[in-house]
């Protein structure tokens, strides 16, 4: 069946949505493939539905070739399982929660490995039922703090969800691998650049994830890789910690005034100024910057947390929220200094010093110390690293404090902001940054579900085992928004021959009633043929139709129009742009050959 | 792909699940088809999900037949477009209503009226633009009170709901009639018995409706259908009224002593005993009946109402209800008795009459009376009809009471139950009563929702006008259960084909590798011949197998085992439980043949 421009629900606009802020929602909202029904809440049209049907059917395909057996679970669930594994609260404010008319309590479902769980545990209960592989394509639930660009974040959206269950480890990294072979092969359908990244499991929980990234300038997510190979989401890029170093012949720790030096800045300047360095000049690498924060737990406790790390590198927030998860990052009020009086401001340290050289320094941060306050220092404040950092006193700064001699941190953190030209941790060479999209994770949960949920199995010797999961999931409409993102222009959406909503699009540019019947002629030829066709039959100028096409980006624009009088259609390929006078005889093969022939695009760009 | 039992996700079980009140309920569920995760909430199981989607794809392709285009729209819905048409308060506690993290009321939508209308007011706005009819099939949520039956009523749904835009009536009485020949088409394809009957609309509003009924002694509906080819949900039958009669010749009314009479059969013996008519007993059809109830508004106010009713019928609380949507109807209490000492329990009626013979009655009933409260009658209550009724007296009645002289109610009312036999009320025979299993239901809204959301396009003279609706509802997980439920048998379900997880079940019955080497052979040749096959390749006893593939219901089973030495195979027809045997060579064109030429089910049972 030919689809009609003059009855496609659609409507192209001319102008940018106020609320767009990346590329692909700009154009998803303009080609009218998408609408805003509320925050993060969207509504598909026909041709955005179709193109998320094609990314459903890309995915269907290959969970299918793997073995992987489709189910669907409710998105409305009761709250008893969330509660046995802990994530009813640990998922605090992005859970949508609510109360049927009996008060009981229900959760809008943001992933589902509980009632996967136990699904498993209604149907099975021996080893000989396992490996199994299960999977859904459904509605899934969460209430974003900041719902952003469109449905690239949204807080209604469509995942592919897989579970594995396994008897063994080394069943599940089977599992595991299945599944990651067939996202590569998902991704390389999808059309776009990727990456596969090391990931952190975050609130998931689990001992191995990996993330594919869509490559993106306008991505969340910041990744590293190295040349030689490594690759990881900043959030899991481990910090090579350098060897312990004797201190023996270390100068003693000294204090001195530093006044009006409450930034690192200003440390430095005064520093040099006023106990300038035999070597070089003092340099913010030198000083030990502590940041002071709140970590806010999902049943509502705060607790303050030092940082210590050096002065020339920020705390990235990203990246120590994914340490500290399921808590949350909150800044240090001036109301919290308040409370806690040994903290001076500016001029925070991990000591406090006598008034005597060389008298023992005292801890003034960390669980045992005076203020008890938890202290977690960069992995670069190794033991028998010196610095300078503040005394604990207004205008006041130590030097040559010594880390294993005269403080020792309750720990590291990985919460410093990574930066190119920093070492890989396997040393594969020096890090490069990128950001991406997250498009697929995939997880070896191992048996923290399983074992909340009571999933156990009879094994050989007929002892009951706990099972071992895997869990994967693919943002289904994320990836209509990714793919849009990845491959639009500045004319608008550019779709892969796999996921356009039509595999041409016909426009009859003229006014002569022959250049319609022409062109719906051909269409109706095309369509017989097996091709998707959308036939502009409208009442419109050529440019109107020329500029609806290059936004609604399906890949073959077949133009209808004045070449007719010299036995010519014009055949575009959306993509590169090039423009072939066709002789109207050979319309039909080259275009059937355009879109069947027509080689894939571009490979992903796999490490 | 073939799929074999020893992988497919699936257990039959050999006992009724204890919730199931229903053949669809425990078959879906011992057959391994879905499983309750919630009270109404359910999961489906590789089988079920492959009907599911096998009705979804019957119902699109009827549905794009007549040129409805699909769309996808949340089902987290903002409360402000049902706010403007009224319905976030009418639907009450069947709303599934919560808040997200900035406490903006949300609902979780149970049809889309409003957002369809908002759509369309957002895109369109000329007259051009329409006819346009757009569907979805999409999960659905009401907070049913009494969820039953399995995924028969469920609080989790899934639905197609599709909605006309016209500037006409005429228009919209056109996307109704090519909606309602669709649905003739998806229900005759689904392959089970239906009726089309009138209907009320209910809150949805609207000036006509009807629906689709799966027959059904389980469904929850009855309707009623005549000789003459009327057919209606019993909600919707109109009761014939009688014409006025001339009352002038009628006796008098008068006040009789009545003593222990607060029933109908206690007047009618103590009627008989004491005053005694002269050309035949006292039967309860000629006692008028009145029967108190508060109807409870959604905002929460509750209004005491009094239907008058011939004393042989009760009240029929559905029908009543449907009448009084979106109030509910509630038992009227001792204690509301204690607030209205004017009804006197048991002895209620319309009129006081004073001591004297031929003494004015004075109004006992209605919003004009001393009482204050509404009241309706049955329409067989019409002018000229004498009664015997309460005197508002205890021990008390008033005999040959006649409506329009001595008592007028405020109207009329259809809370009178059905019975068979009664009369049609267009004149086409006595009535017959069935039950039925609502499938489908299709409305002319008008332009109710239009009106509150301001969706008005140009007209041709350049005058904005009210775009007119319709809205038409497939219940498409309620119809797995419902053809489940027609066509189901004592040993397991019988699936239609084109409904039917797997076009066969080929059973490896026997020990030698050579049987499961055919079943397999064959099994994989039935696959390349495009049939989709479930091969029973475990261990297990042919018993078991024979079980589960009559609990599981392909339309085709194909046994092989000991015929295997005579050089035949056996194929059973699931639904006739015919068995052939066939020769080996002959095997798979016979199954192949089963598959595509069998004749399809019976035709729908359509008046």
């Amino acid at each position: 069946m030919i689809t009609r421009m003059s009855e496609l629900f659609v409507r192209t606009l001319r102008e940018d949505p106020a609320d767009a802020e990346v590329p692909s929602h700009r154009w998803l909202v303009r080609a009218g493939y998408i609408r805003r029904v509320a925050p993060g809440i969207y509504s598909w049209l026909p041709l955005g539905y179709k193109v998320l049907r094609n990314v459903e059917r890309v995915i269907r395909e290959e969970m299918e070739a793997i073995g992987a057996q489709e189910v669907h679970l409710p998105a409305l669930l009761p709250r008893e399982p969330y509660e046995a594994t802990g994530r009813w609260t640990e998922y605090g404010p992005n859970l949508f929660r609510l109360q049927d008319r009996r008060g009981g309590d229900y959760l809008l479902g943001p992933t589902h490995e509980e009632i996967f769980a136990l699904l498993v545990k209604d149907l099975y209960s021996s080893y000989k039922d396992l490996p199994l592989s299960l999977y859904q394509i459904q509605t899934k639930y969460r209430d974003e703090a900041r719902p952003r660009a469109g449905i690239l974040r949204g807080r209604e959206f469509v995942m592919k969800d897989s579970y594995s269950f396994d008897v063994s480890d080394a069943g599940l990294q089977k599992s595991y691998d299945l599944h990651r072979d067939a996202y590569v092969k998902v991704f390389d359908r999808l059309g776009f650049s990727y990456v596969i990244v090391s990931a952190m499991s975050g609130a998931m929980g689990g001992s191995r994830s990996e993330e594919f990234l869509a490559i993106s300038d306008t991505g969340e997510d910041t990744f590293v890789r190295s040349p030689g190979g490594y690759a990881a989401n900043v959030e899991a890029v481990r910090t090579p910690a350098p060897d312990p170093v004797p201190f023996d012949d270390l100068p003693a720790a000294h204090v001195e005034d530093t006044p009006g030096t409450p930034t690192i800045e200003t440390l430095v300047a005064v520093a040099n100024e006023r106990v300038p360095r035999a070597d070089r000049p003092w340099t913010a690498a030198d000083t030990l910057k502590n940041v002071v924060v709140v970590l806010r737990q999902p049943d509502g406790t705060r607790e303050p947390l030092v940082i210590g790390l050096p002065g020339d590198r920020e705390v990235d927030l990203k990246r120590l929220g994914a340490q500290v998860e399921p808590a949350e990052v909150e800044p240090f009020t001036e109301e919290d200094f308040a409370d806690h009086p040994g903290l001076v401001k500016g001029y925070i340290g991990p000591s406090l010093l006598g008034g005597g050289p060389g008298e023992q320094a005292t801890a003034a941060l960390g669980t045992e110390s005076a203020t008890g306050i938890r202290y977690l220092v960069d992995p670069r404040v190794s033991t028998g690293t010196a610095w300078v950092t503040g005394a604990n006193e207004p205008g006041r700064h130590v030097f040559d404090l010594v880390a294993g001699r005269d403080f020792t941190p309750d720990g590291t953190v990985e919460a410093a902001e990574v930066r190119a030209g920093d070492p890989a941790p396997d040393g594969s060479g020096p890090l490069q940054l990128a950001r991406g999209i997250e498009m697929g994770h995939i997880f070896q949960l191992g048996r923290k579900y399983a074992e909340a949920l009571g999933l156990k199995v009879l094994d050989e010797n007929g002892k009951l085992v706990t099972v071992t999961m895997g869990s994967y999931g693919i943002g289904v409409s994320r990836a209509v928004a990714a793919v849009a993102e990845n491959t639009c222009d500045e004319r608008g959406l550019v779709w892969p021959r796999e996921l356009a909503p039509f595999d041409v699009q016909v426009l009859a540019t003229g006014k002569g009633t022959e250049v319609l019947e022409f062109a719906t002629d051909l269409a109706r030829q095309l369509d017989e043929a097996g091709v998707a066709v959308l036939l502009d039959d409208r009442k419109a100028s050529p440019g109107v139709k020329f500029a609806d096409a290059e936004i609604m980006g399906m890949p073959t624009i077949v133009v209808v129009g004045r070449g007719l009088a010299d036995g010519v259609v014009e055949v575009r390929d959306r993509r590169t742009g090039v423009r072939t006078d066709v002789p109207v005889a050979d319309a039909l093969g080259e275009v059937v050959t355009a879109v069947r022939g027509r080689p894939e695009f571009d490979r992903a760009d796999q490490l």
